[in-house]
């Protein structure tokens, strides 16, 4: 039989937890960072759909380990007599909640989980216990997953290394350590020194709001960049590596992750600085072939026009870097175009100036 | 004499021009932009004091050509009766205003042109004209200079390209068509079709509000994009060229520009795109030998921290292009780190998926 997870396996501020008393999933409510931590502990089934609907839980593995904690929950809730009437009960809640957000994939998964748990059981108490282990199942092997992927990842860092990242694939969107933000955060716990450099990522600025969040609240060197900062602050040789998260790689290795992931990979080339993509082995999808089997998902133009957060949108006290101006190298301008004329390499400006 | 402005020299909605009457100096308030496109026409010298300093008139050549204008409309208001007391007040209003951005290059120039002119005069009726003439002259120069620039750019086009540009070196900034999208806006004129994809460019998102504001009023078909989407647009083989402004640019060729260049700069070289760099020739400075030598503004983190712009950010109707990720390349990641190991090239990930 699992057991529940101890504060020690869940680590400080889990995303998501089972109460003490078995009758609540504590989330912490990720719409409110990073300006206020609220730790909402659900019991009710619209609750539930809510969270995950609002993005109140996001992250596909966080997901699917909320999605099986809630059907544990509603099986101890169950008010039913017989256990016809509780199976029938728990599916419903179970197609309700599958139905909360459509795409993802974790989500399904789980609850198909958790059903087939169910459909093996006989009565009521003992369906509830094993329910219950089931969801901790669920989330030890996410927290382990994640361990793993840390633990290889740490052996690429070295004391006083600069680390940049984007997006978020911290512990909020995952369990324990995260993917792409595991081996920066299990470093640092281990006493490494890191400085991380967190993109800001937009336009939904996951990098601002939650990476910046997490790293600067384990007590990590952070420093909140723009986007198109990414260049310079390896131009200025403070990143040693970079380390990403990844949504779908394919069987050649070319990895789909948040727009703009691979304008990182070439500045890494170009600065001769490692990029490593940290994913469960379950992102690796046989169906594609290479990169251009992956079908991009092409959201609203509104995000990018009207800005989804008004004001404030990275912790207090995080460092910001903001340099207001960068400088090209001479050999990646094709031409020098002034009113005297369209200048080429090599470049000795003297006339012109 | 220099002559006033004809419209079809200043182009449509000119960031600045002398009122017909030659008694207001005429803006565009780019503060409101792009939600609004107010007119002001300013007389006395508080507001355009005022203008420099909120920022309504911005871009080193327009707050140049702007200044020089003020100087010859506060002559033409002035009721001095003798002319000591004329360019007594004529330079006391000169130190007032080079005062408003004591770091704008162009501002002190130009007002230092204005007043040498005036140093050179003897009765007040002929000083007003000549002060006019002095401030059309010094437009007509950045419009022939913006020409120059733009003629040699439209060169480097050929009909149906698409074109990359970062921040705003455009009509707003300087005079008619600009640095940076004077190639753009000169090749559309002449009838070229072109596809326009703007940076948005962060922290202060001059590309959304300013660049897509010309692109898109001039009739160019124009995509705002986030600066991170720079390098799905190469890759989705979008761009076929790249122009740019450009703030200050070493002997060597090595060229300072709003951060986010450099980045936009090695994408293009990645992808086999040219990148053209648009200046006025007095940009090369002489005393900078590489960009080593050109100091980087550092400008306060709360730009990033903290949103510049509360809601809608670009013009309405202009297009968004919205991918939510990309695909990097396998040949750019230096490892795929899942919980089963280190992936390296080459990449054949069949045994992890």
């Amino acid at each position: 039989m699992n057991q529940k997870l101890t504060p020690s396996e869940l680590g400080a501020n889990p995303s998501v937890r089972l109460s003490d008393d078995g009758a609540s999933v504590v989330i912490i409510d990720q719409t409110l960072l990073p300006r206020e931590t609220k730790i909402p502990a659900l019991q009710s089934i619209e609750e539930m759909y809510d969270a995950i609907f609002k993005l109140r839980v996001r992250g596909a593995p966080a997901i699917g380990i909320f999605a099986a904690y809630c059907v544990a929950v509603l099986a101890a809730h169950s008010a039913a007599r017989d256990f016809t009437a509780f199976t029938d009960e728990l599916r419903a809640h179970i197609r309700y909640l599958d139905a909360s957000r459509p795409t993802a994939v974790n989500l399904g998964k789980q609850l198909r989980r958790m059903e087939r748990v169910l459909g093996a059981q006989s009565d009521i108490t003992t369906a509830v216990e094993t329910l219950q282990s089931e969801a901790f199942a669920i989330h030890r092997e996410d927290i382990a997953m994640c361990r793993a992927i840390s633990e290889f990842g740490v052996t690429l860092l070295r004391d006083g290394d600069g680390v940049l990242t984007h997006c978020n694939a911290g512990p909020l969107a995952t369990s324990r350590y995260g993917t792409g933000l595991g081996p920066i955060l299990m470093a640092h716990e281990r006493g490494m020194t890191l400085h991380a450099y967190v993109d800001e990522t937009r336009p939904l600025l996951q990098g601002a709001r939650l990476t910046a969040y997490e790293l600067y609240n384990a007590g990590v060197d952070t420093t909140l960049i723009c986007d198109n900062m990414a260049s310079i602050v390896m131009r200025e040789g403070r990143v040693n590596a970079a380390f990403v998260g990844c949504d779908r790689v394919a069987m050649n290795g070319d990895a789909a992750n948040k727009i703009g992931t691979s304008g990182v990979a070439i500045l890494c080339k170009h600065y001769g600085i490692p990029l490593y993509v940290c994913c469960p082995s379950s992102t690796i999808d046989p169906n594609c072939a290479t990169g251009d089997d992956i079908v991009i998902e092409q959201r609203d133009g509104d995000e990018i026009a009207e800005m989804f957060y008004a004001n404030r949108v990275a912790p207090v006290g995080v460092k910001c870097y903001n340099p207001a101006f960068d400088v090209t190298p001479h050999g990646l301008i094709t031409a020098i175009i002034t009113e005297k004329g369209i200048l080429r390499e090599p470049y000795d400006l003297a006339i012109n100036s």
